[in-house]
């Protein structure tokens, strides 16, 4: 069986093909600049005879693309065209998974798309105006090209609607939830569902009180037991929590306030400020870690306070998580910082003796495919790194979702 | 030595006379209602040959109080009056110590009132508009009614101080920092660093791991180590952090952005929203955590949430700060709630054994005067409830200062 993984944004779709139950990955790609003349097709193809490791057969067009309904008619040309083409007929699809960025409290888990599961999905546009229209359109364009096809959502959301009221509310008067869904919602569920899977199995311990840690360009945490999130630090909107490349993460609301109060911002300009200038980017004036981490290494300031700051909010919420979870087993580094960077993962480990954490700083530096268990000897929490992969989370749940049907 | 402390509001004026060194209370008093004709003055005289715990002798008055110097005035007049005087002459005061909120990044101390300091406490105005200026006016005020008295100023945020930077500071751009000077700020730190030295001392442990948690009608809680505050829930303003009778404390940004965005907000009625309507009123319908704790104890569901909510938050905070000083030695409870509400102690202290928590629950239902120690025999950590007493605290900090010059 094939399974094709679509995440379509405002002016890109990426996707993957992963042939099942192999779980293995066929091809994927990113179309880019949609709705430009110079739009971008960037396609690679996983060859399963190569050994580990080996490169993808890479192809890069430039062309013009009006619509995501073009665009991802390329994809399909470049999925059948022979030769390098992975299937015969997009008939030989039998399962397009889509992320879906919010789904509310109608979806606590990936669902089958229907006209009601639609009509639901454009209800949900009030609550994130810039995703779920993106991911709508994906649907819609992939049910024209995928005719033969079951559609699925799976939603970002969905991992966090098991946590507690008292967790997922905010101290707003009572109407504000009721009315109009004022609360805790949570992100990047489908990648803390994935890595927390694979801590519980490598710990042998699927009652585990794990706390799940990704850092991308979006960072979020999680306090997952049982499989169940317990709170996220992310929250009505993908805004708060941690810091992040360019959002503020968790902010007195005061300072909101003050903005437009005494300094004049309108509340779109707030919301560009705390949304695309602030993070990272704000305080070391860039969103990228490689470039903060050489600055750092030559005593930039800026970079150190940056550094420090992400990393204590960082072990703040260990803190806090641990509460929630009333001890700890593992915490799981995943998504590219998380993953790549191991001064991050050592600021955050540091000093944090009362948990029970101690890196091993060799393995720490060291660099390979796959979960890597950096815990030192007298660590008495696990301390992972997981490798993200929210495409073949989609996959699975589609899998799963179909073989329980 | 007379020491008067002043705590002037922007229609009210909260005073407390005190003996020195004796720290002996002889009056105190609250003028309300300040611009009205219907102005009230409570004022209570303290027997010092009274066993303790004898009510203290008690007048109120209604009465036209066109401003805050009518209305100190008039407390002067009950001050010296015979018969219940308890001064013959306002120069027998040889200090007045102001409450003053905001006393930015220049005031790490209590400070000697100056023409500068004037004009440095006018300049903070910007930050709190609400506080600065009529903690000045009562400055002003007391400064023509005791003129032969030296006028101290001990900031509300002044032991926040010693936070490092990457505590205090925000993920913004640096302009908004070095320019508008956003940062955590914090507050309450006169209570803080009044249980936080009584900790200590109690636990003859002057480098001691402490949180400090004060749950009045304004909430904060700090991190407190070797009498240095290391961090704290409120921030720029007093609006962060726990939640609190009628404010929100932490919500996510995105939040506000929504309510504006698309739901017709005004800045102005978010600011009223989130200070005036929130917390445990805009959750359980009321500010008053008996009324609160009375629908808990017939299963009123809206109570138990706010309830499980204001708890499960000084529990993560507790958990967090344990994160910034890698240990812990006690907790302090504070302010009415926290040394009067055994429910709110006894659901903070649940599930929370990873901590070394462990309360008595005999002792904490408990009544007494003074600190009382509710740790249970296993307890790892000290839980104390230490009643707080501002006043006192800012006496002190004026007999010290004056003692230094």
């Amino acid at each position: 069986m094939n399974i094709f993984v679509v995440n379509s944004g405002s002016s890109s779709i990426k996707y993957q093909l992963f042939r099942w139950p192999a779980e293995q990955p066929v091809c994927s790609g990113l179309v880019e600049r949609i709705g430009s003349e110079q739009a971008t097709i960037r396609h690679k193809v996983f060859d399963p005879q190569a050994p580990e490791g080996n490169p993808p057969t890479e192809q890069f067009h430039t062309l013009p693309l009006p619509d995501h309904e073009v665009g991802l008619r390329e994809v399909v040309r470049l999925l059948t065209e022979q030769p390098g083409g992975v299937i015969q007929d997009p008939g030989e699809i039998a399962v397009v998974g889509h992320r879906v960025v919010h789904g509310g409290e109608v979806f606590a888990a990936t669902a089958l798309i229907t006209e009601e599961v639609k009509a639901e999905i454009k209800r949900l546009f009030v609550l994130v105006p810039l995703h779920n229209p993106a991911n709508y359109l994906g649907i819609e364009v992939a049910e024209r090209l995928f005719i033969h096809a079951q559609q699925v959502a799976v939603f970002d959301t969905a991992f966090h609607q098991t946590m507690p009221e008292y967790a997922y509310r905010y101290a707003l008067p009572t109407a504000l939830y009721e009315e109009q869904r004022l609360r805790k919602y949570g992100f990047h569920g489908t990648s803390h569902q994935f890595v927390a899977a694979q801590a519980a199995t490598y710990l042998s311990q699927p009652d585990a009180r794990l706390i799940t840690i990704h850092l991308g360009n979006g960072c979020s945490m999680a306090a997952v037991r049982g499989g169940r999130s317990l709170d996220t630090t992310m929250g009505f909107g993908p805004l708060g929590g941690l810091v992040m490349g360019t959002r503020s993460g968790d902010i007195d609301p005061s300072v909101l306030l003050h903005l437009q109060g005494q300094l004049g911002y309108s509340a779109e300009q707030v919301s560009t400020l705390l949304n695309k200038q602030s993070g990272m980017l704000g305080l070391a004036g860039s969103n990228d870690m490689r470039d903060i981490g050489q600055a750092l290494a030559v005593g930039d300031a800026r970079a150190t306070l940056a550094y420090d700051l992400y990393c204590y909010r960082i072990r703040q919420y260990i803190g806090a998580y641990t509460a929630t979870l009333n001890g700890l087993d593992a915490i799981v580094f995943t998504a590219g910082v998380g993953e790549n960077d191991a001064m991050v993962r050592a600021r955050v480990c540091q000093d944090m003796e009362f948990f029970g954490l101690q890196l091993d700083e060799v393995k720490n530096q060291e660099r390979a495919p796959g979960l890597r268990d950096l815990s030192g000897p007298d660590s008495k929490v696990r301390i992972l790194v997981i490798p993200t992969s929210e495409e073949l989370e989609i996959a699975r749940q589609c899998a799963q979702l179909l073989a329980n049907e």
